[in-house]
């Protein structure tokens, strides 16, 4: 059947992370899986480039469908952002792709933004793109920190229970800390991820930067491969798929 | 009277303005002055440094306050805030300020910043944030155009006409024009701006952008100081009081 690859963006508020449930609540992929049916009468899976879960954000997700009537692809796009309105879901381009590209698969790279708002007040404009830490965070050792995580390693210790990868071992090509004004953004980026990663990896930096433990103390329960010997799990909120590259 | 200053941020979409309004519709000035009345038992009036309209967000607003009892800075500002919640307002400082200081008349500048999103799809976790301009704009015309309104004018064809200043005389000292991506931005500052002057210099530049009028057919609206020559208001949404300066 012929594909087409499409990117979308989504507001995480309003969904139960981008995978299908069962039980009918609100996600991604059902929302543009609804609009399709009613753009073309066919019933067809839409495949994610990556399962974002309940309140994460999409700025460039990766996707793709067969359809077995093919459709001008801006055609598609449009008709799909006209049909999902106002959820705050849109197809940002569409293309026509090869028969063996496959959303998931054929990910080469996936980019992840953590935003942490370091101050007293609470967010105003920033609500449900941030988590919000009160005190002090110190950037510079979480800096120091994230060198922990880059590079090729079992991260056992910062995957969920949930997890249903079957390896841990997985390298991490970028782990940065940024502090913006009152802001200290995580960027990180892989071919994949394991459940949970990003924002375990984060709650351990904050933890750092919150003077709770040394970078010392961290290497060594990060070596442990022991997920009860990290941080808590950082919050939906602030994270965002920024981009997944094929 | 001790006074206090206070910087305020706040997500516009759910008021109408800062400005209170007669009938008691939500507005920010009204929140924080009921937020004080909770707080202080003092019915006081909260001034602010320039009056945002309804939509209208703001980074860093100043306002000052005048309080029979003194009250430390810091217990103002936390108590305001865990009073305030859930409303997207937040008092990010406060201090004490000098007597002769008004938030709105020892303001030096006010820094605004107008964010397009310039593409077809809608928007998502921009929503509120933006004005959405399907078709392409030429930023690199919008930046030769936005040299028509930098340095002292008279501004009388950007203003509302509900506008109350005395003279539509002004100095611009910023008017940039910024390609981010699929975004535009519009960068302004100036010690005063008329009601509308941003929003209306925006729709000006947007009309050059869009190719519907040219940048010497502009220049001469510009110059006829007519409001009728000149292009619609660009809507609430993309506008940012990014900072009151003293």
């Amino acid at each position: 059947l012929p594909r087409e690859r499409v990117t979308v963006a989504y507001d995480g508020r309003p969904f139960r992370g981008w995978q299908r449930q069962e039980d009918g609540v609100p996600s991604v992929q059902q929302t543009l899986e609804d609009a399709l049916f009613v753009l073309t009468k066919e019933r067809t899976t839409v495949h994610g480039g990556g399962r974002t879960d309940a309140g994460v954000h999409a700025e460039r997700q990766g996707a793709h469908i067969e359809l077995a009537t093919p459709i001008d692809p801006r055609r598609l796009a449009d008709g799909l952002n006209g049909i999902m309105r106002p959820a705050p879901v849109a197809v940002l381009d569409a293309a026509e792709a090869a028969d063996d590209f496959h959303a998931r698969f054929s990910a080469v790279r996936r980019r992840y933004r953590y935003r942490i708002l370091n101050r007293r007040a609470p967010p105003t404009v920033e609500a449900g793109f941030v988590w919000h830490w009160k005190r002090p965070l110190d950037a510079d050792a979480m800096a120091q920190a994230a060198a922990i995580f880059r590079g090729r390693h079992d991260f056992s210790a910062v995957r969920s229970a949930h997890c249903q990868a079957d390896s841990a071992v997985k390298t991490l090509d970028r782990l940065d800390v940024e502090r913006r004004a009152d802001e200290v953004w995580i960027h990180a980026e892989a071919r994949s991820f394991l459940h949970n990663q990003v924002r375990i990896m984060t709650g351990a930096l904050a933890s750092v930067g919150a003077g709770k433990r040394d970078v010392g103390g961290l290497a060594a329960a990060f070596a442990s491969r022991d997920r009860a010997k990290m941080a808590d799990t950082a919050p939906p909120d602030g994270l965002t798929l920024v981009e997944v590259a094929y």
